[in-house]
């Protein structure tokens, strides 16, 4: 798309810090270093969010992290694990348009937090079955 | 694995709430559901982490999460997106050592926070290569 910084990133008309590119994905150090390492991995092809991939894109697309992933690990022996994080909508703090993963390596000490700030609402038999319900009507 | 709660739980060993099922993918809702409708989705296989799967596995367990995402938001008008996130290691907050992908939908004024609480420090280019070359030299 004309307008999408991502689709620039991969034409090259924005320059970026390329950790991998081959023909399905592109990946490059977020600029926001988020920790040491962080690397957005994000398909060629344009689409804003997880809800509009066929399942081929989501294959092709994410048979390429876990290789990716080991080499954020193995570069920085101080790196303990990873967060791979995908944000679908403004709500859930995407800020791009255009989708993409987040590889974040994780440190002792390090200064990233997912907060389950949740009131842990107990919830009985009924509760959950009519949630998975729903759900499952859809599928 | 013997003593793997999520291997007990697709045997059918330990009760779920199944979402979704079929060769490759077992999905259940998170019992602790951070937002309604959490859900889990999980390969079959055992494997520990992001680092342990090949491209195949990868490539078929996320070729699965599209369909469930959709179902999952078309399930209630209320979800406006959608967080799917994936830890690797004690550090990342991985709790269930057989590898899983949340799939956290989204509300106006949930519960759910990520905090990208890191002191943003200033890389310049030289920091940002450095790491760079770090990663690349392992792919």
């Amino acid at each position: 798309m004309d307008d999408c910084i991502f689709c620039k990133i991969i034409k090259g008309e924005i320059p970026s810090y390329k950790v991998y590119e081959d023909e399905v994905v592109y990946a490059f150090l977020d600029i926001s270093q988020t920790t040491p390492g962080h690397t957005l991995v994000v398909p060629k092809k344009h689409v804003k969010d997880i809800f509009e991939y066929d399942a081929d894109l989501a294959a092709a697309v994410f048979a390429r992290i876990p290789k990716i992933a080991r080499a954020i690990k193995a570069s920085d022996p101080a790196i303990e694990g990873m967060n791979i994080l995908n944000n679908n909508g403004e709500v859930a703090y995407q800020s791009v348009f255009h989708s993409h993963f987040h590889l974040i390596p994780r440190y002792q000490d390090d200064d990233f937090r997912i907060q389950f700030v949740n009131k842990q609402e107990q919830y009985d038999d009924a509760k959950y079955q009519a949630v998975l319900d729903k759900i499952t009507k859809q599928l």
